[in-house]
């Protein structure tokens, strides 16, 4: 099922199901305005029945297909991007991490601060829990999964790499800001996605990155089971896999910049739209 | 004013006012379960009318007294627990986080992961935000606050310090493991707040830390102004003070351990209690 949550002509925010390029909803009070509260939604999705009162709708545009109460993101999990950034992959999974400020959905603008100067794209594909769980082994670790989306982790660099920092990278002000994780247009369900996945991403039409899932250094099923060692994962929390080699830091592409437009692609699962503003100085 | 959040024998959870050490709550059903949203408890509370229905109530316990949707910790912000770590104090605030499976509540307790040795205490003071700002001004900073409680930022230490990791600290595991935040046991609003703030922490009633927020790097204004540029504060969002000198790490105390009783003090807010319980291998 390919999942996501639209707002509607008449101003409604709807969960909807994407069919043969048609959308449709569920005439089903329970289900409206659920997004913001993933537990739900997920539950609610669990429980559809064929036999419920489905409706064609006219999407006027797409909100974030999913708001997650946590978001890990690895650094360096592609081997592509460990070697133009030349930075050894992490021994075991390193994660930064952003917040509800930061989530906004297809075709919603990225704003660039008016200080900063080398603002980035990192085309990735979130991994969306389904399942509570702790102490995942590796071996069970896809049965937790609800299903993939689209991710840009748009990054600061300007922030991220202060060498005056003796404490690690920036991870903080280099990656949390105002719009910094475009999620969507929406969530396939894992039953329909067929592994490995390519990610490409497009800035103003040209090809900037170009990687497969086959390139990371952890593996999803990894992933899961290093966090959840000691984390509790929930329903709606979403871990991202990290992205190929490409980005504009360190495969000597152009920063994002006022007008542009930003497209994170994954193959199967869709293409997540985004326009760049640059903040006038305030 | 003195907000908790409270359980009530019957099974109720109610936002609760504390005056002359009685607990108030009001019979309005707005006020009731709205600490899972801060914004809508905060702006209920900021207008509240002299003339409510108030009456006494007994808590069962205390819960969260806010779990914030965002929650900034500052790296060594306190002088004296840079030296004891021999760690320079960074030129810019440096923050790590921690997510809603970390929060807990007065009286609850902090579970240590079988396979982690090194669990420290940290005492700080959490800054509640009050009100939506961006770019806001250390001169205006304090009008974002909306009152202080107390935090113990517990810290998995042998995750936190893996020599290994090239990026830096290893922020997220060794600080969000589930029961890493107890928060509480209530909000005092900043009118009634005199800084500056003396913490204390105690371990089985020993005192490990004692210091002031005059030993603060970076004030409570420098701190809002610098996550402000870039991140929108909302209210319900929290923001740490840092920890003084006295964690196991650099102290030479004692690691929290299964059974042990940590206490964290800060004058004018109050005192919170959690107990310690190691996991067993699972």
């Amino acid at each position: 099922m390919r999942l996501s949550y639209i707002l509607l002509e008449n101003g409604e925010k709807r969960v909807a199901f994407v069919r043969d390029n048609k959308f449709f909803t569920v005439n089903n009070e329970g289900l409206s305005c659920v997004f913001q509260d993933p537990v739900k939604v997920i539950s609610a999705i669990n429980s559809l029945k064929d036999d419920l009162d489905v409706v064609e709708v006219r999407p006027l545009k797409f909100l974030p297909a999913v708001i997650p109460r946590k978001v890990f993101l690895p650094a360096v999990n592609f081997r592509s991007h460990s070697q133009e950034s030349s930075s050894p992959p992490p021994p075991e999974p390193y994660f930064f991490t952003k917040f509800g400020n930061a989530v906004i959905g297809n075709e919603d603008t990225i704003l660039i601060p008016y200080n900063v100067k080398r603002a980035d794209y990192e085309g990735e594909i979130g991994i969306v829990i389904g399942k509570r769980g702790k102490y995942i082994p590796k071996e069970k670790a896809m049965d937790y999964v609800f299903g993939f989306t689209v991710i840009n982790d748009v990054s600061f660099r300007d922030y991220q790499f202060p060498e005056r920092h003796p404490y690690g990278l920036n991870w903080v002000m280099g990656k949390a800001l105002d719009t910094a994780l475009p999620i969507g247009p929406w969530i396939v369900t894992k039953d329909e996605v067929k592994l490995p996945l390519r990610i490409r991403t497009r800035v103003n039409g040209n090809l900037v990155q170009d990687g497969t899932t086959e390139d990371m250094v952890f593996s999803i099923e990894e992933l899961i089971a290093y966090i959840s060692n000691g984390i509790t994962l929930e329903p709606g929390d979403v871990i991202s896999t990290g992205t190929p080699a490409g980005v504009a830091e360190f495969g000597g592409k152009k920063y994002l910049d006022d007008g542009d437009i930003v497209e994170v692609e994954v193959s199967g699962i869709g293409i997540l739209r985004n326009y760049v503003k640059k903040e006038k100085f305030i």
